[in-house]
């Protein structure tokens, strides 16, 4: 069986969508008053399951139950239970393999035969997901170095499975424990009638899966004097996304210090053979560390800069402003949880932050040696594709033009009358949080219209709840092109800027 | 003498900008009502130098001599003169060469002595003058090949020579003719009170060097009835820019077709060695064609289909129409001569035109076949770049988002007043129009006061002359760092996106 990884990936994702449209739509929601349309609960499930966080509709809208499934869907969609998934697939397939290869040579089958039926699970139809990996397929006979192979894997799925336990148990029991004993979170739940234990699974589950949902209304605006919350849920944000490459490592490294050292070592020294997307190279891990805080301090120290005197922060005082400031510029890449409203942050910041949301989550700098290791990926990346397909690629960024420039075109009469709020940096804004899988948006203000219109509300939504349907639907397909952009890093190579 | 070619070409450009700001500045304006301030003048000058057009004061206010002056400015800042000036200048060393080792030869000088002194001009101190040139620098003698190689860059020089030369003839002629026969553009000059032979001289220097400065106000809005005209600069502009690899290849083709067969085979088939920027292989030429036609064909279908009843064109008849269309298609790389008001079209289109001036000129579709060919050109650039310098260069957009954040926080102020005018998009416009030395700007707009300024008068400069000195400042380090831009097209190599 032969699956092209990419549409397997598309099919889990989109099959996921259409369930979770199906499950939200078919619950009631809180309120019987309001019934969100049907490409908003189709917004909202693709947005959860793509760990987007985009939204068009408010939060509070949505039940108990509705609140559960999502919880169940960002789960689901989340990166690191997706790679791990895929890992443990492609594992079985290795155990078969093994097990079929040691009846062969038990019961002394020819071994022509033998190899022409089962070869070792190849790399063309793992590649990718999450995976890059190389096997010699013309060898027939398993050796030590393919058990050795088979019960690393297994211990890195089982790594990875502990690891989403912990954090996940941790997480909920500090976010219970906090509500339990500060009255003014907990105090702003209960106004809202929300279940406690909901909100601390659904703000866990969000945070660690980088999708940044949170069941108020506001984000955790409502949050932005509970210093301690936010500090419970930076390294939730940290651990889910940009540092998890380079604290699987270190799980695996501390591991091999006490038990499992040949297939720990085995983890660590052979990262390329590996293949798993997420278990990168000890210098690469130790560069992502410095690259991941040294982005988060330029944010930092700019948000403060610009923001401590805004009208937005008054009534914090320092410390909360400082917490405030460094949750946020750890929420750009790529969670989007937000203390403060977007659109009224200074311009500046938020083309930093448009920057941020852009580069993907492991987003490196790293010395050139040789020039040799990374064209190599590149080089195994490019194999697979035919030439034709290859040639008619754009790059990440010229897709994302084309995305803006097709939104510009749906929202144009939009864009002519109420141009302070459509204006292109607004859906540049939007689209490329979309992109990125952040959720950050500017929103929509009535204030903000330069011909009031009398009838118009505040609402608590993301700046796609007021596009065209047109422009929602290609917001929903910017999410996906998003969630799987690992498939086209290296698209545009037959382009020659000179 | 080993000089880095980037910076001789920082040093020309330099010398050349204030050698043009204190001539602009010495001379009278055309009225003493209003004298520019020094910063002005000095923007001009980098303006005209680096063929951007970015302008911060109105172009009626310079005197016939200014203009002149400018004139020059943009000859010598051409980037076809400038490669031709540096070509020019290595045939120069290479003469010496053949010549010294000439006499070495019939003077039976030792060896070892004379190659020790005089070695084939390097490529360290000539590389990237527009040229990648790869010379074997042990051997001693000069051969067949060394002389052939010689005589080739001769005639590549006096090919390019004359080129310049009959585009540059023929420009003035059509232009003059132009205005001789068709009284309503000539009665417009009257008006103005512009010479005929000023207009004439100014308007295809400037074209052909795609500077895209035109001695009206209005720049050529002034003349969007006037197809003929238009007609006449669209091949200026293209023979000027980005076409000008193919005609220049095609130029030597049918030069070969006649005479100097032996050279012109030379010049043909040995791109690499010749290391030309402007010379590209067949293929590479020809594909240039398609994607440079392409765009134009993509930009003039969405400007045609947008604008077709758009108040600009109001007065204009379908045939004015397609023609204005095709020549701002042209214009938005790189030349930046337009025929309507920038700040007024659509949306989409700007977006559009920001990613066609953000493209550089030779940009080109180029199938993949072995992946070898453009490896090797950048392994050639990297080599000559020390390892610290090459990890801390950005990448080009890198740059860009810098900028534009910079000036976001210089023009901080306005953009709260002023936000119509003042907005990201308008800003990032002119950055990347400065950078892509293009000239397009959306300019300031009265009208576009959200809190109406009575003593607000329209005038017809870019929107950079609204901005603050810091912002000047700014905007003339990004029109050098694009003009430059062909030292750092491999910036960014040590971040890895993943
Ligand atoms: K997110
Ligand atoms: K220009």
């Amino acid at each position: 069986l032969h699956l092209n990884p990419f549409l397997l990936y598309l099919a889990y994702f989109t099959s996921l969508s259409f369930t979770g449209f199906w499950v939200l739509r078919g619950l009631k929601p809180r309120t019987s008053s309001f019934r969100p349309k049907d490409i908003d609960f189709f917004f909202t499930s693709v947005s959860a399951v793509t760990v987007s966080s985009m939204s068009t509709v408010e939060m509070e809208i949505f039940s108990n139950t509705q609140l559960i499934v999502m919880t169940i869907l960002m789960f689901l969609g989340g990166e690191i239970f997706v790679s791990m998934a895929s890992l443990h697939f492609r594992n079985s397939k290795w155990k078969k393999f093994l097990k079929i290869q040691d009846e062969a040579v038990s019961s002394n089958i020819e071994l022509g035969m033998v190899s022409s039926n089962s070869k070792p699970p190849s790399s063309e139809n793992i590649l990718d997901l999450g995976i890059l990996f190389h096997t010699q397929s013309d060898k027939s006979l398993p050796n030590n170095n393919d058990f050795l192979m088979y019960s690393s894997l297994r211990l890195l799925v089982l790594v990875i499975l502990g690891y989403l336990i912990v954090v996940h148990v941790l997480g909920v029991a500090f976010v219970s424990l906090y509500l339990a004993l500060v009255s003014s979170a907990s105090h702003v739940l209960k106004n809202k009638g929300l279940k406690m234990f909901t909100f601390s699974v659904f703000t866990t589950v969000s945070t660690f899966a980088s999708c940044g949902f949170v069941s108020t209304n506001e984000n955790m605006i409502v949050f932005s004097k509970n210093s301690g919350l936010l500090m419970i849920l930076i390294p939730q944000v940290l651990l889910g996304n940009t540092l998890f490459p380079s604290c699987l490592r270190f799980s695996i490294w501390v591991l091999g210090k006490m038990f499992k050292k040949e297939e720990t070592n085995y983890l660590l020294s052979n990262t390329s053979e590996i293949g798993y997307l997420h278990l990168l190279p000890t210098q690469h891990s130790s560069f992502l560390v410095f690259t991941v805080f040294g982005f988060i301090l330029v944010q930092w120290v700019m948000f403060c800069s610009m923001e401590w005197n805004s009208e937005q922060l008054i009534g914090l005082n320092s410390y909360q402003k400082l917490v405030g400031g460094f949750f946020e510029s750890v929420n750009s890449r790529h969670t989007g949880e937000t203390i403060v409203d977007i659109s009224t942050i200074s311009q500046a910041i938020l083309v930093l932050f448009v920057v941020m949301m852009y580069l993907p989550p492991y987003t490196s700098f790293l010395p050139i040696k040789d020039g040799e290791r990374d064209s190599q990926v590149l080089f195994v990346r490019r194999k697979r594709r035919g030439k034709i397909v290859e040639n008619l690629l754009f790059s990440q960024l010229s897709y994302l033009a084309i995305f803006v420039i097709l939104v510009c075109l749906t929202e144009r009469g939009k864009m002519k009358e109420d141009p302070l709020n459509f204006n292109v940096l607004n859906i540049v804004v939007e689209v490329i949080s979309a992109y990125g899988n952040v959720g950050f948006t500017t929103g929509y203000s009535c204030k903000r219209q330069v011909n009031p219109d009398g009838s118009c509300q505040d609402k608590f939504f993301g700046f796609a709840g007021k596009w065209s349907n047109e422009g929602k639907i290609l917001l929903i397909i910017v999410m996906f092109f998003g969630r799987l952009k690992q498939f086209n890093m290296d698209g545009g190579k037959a382009w020659k800027l000179l």
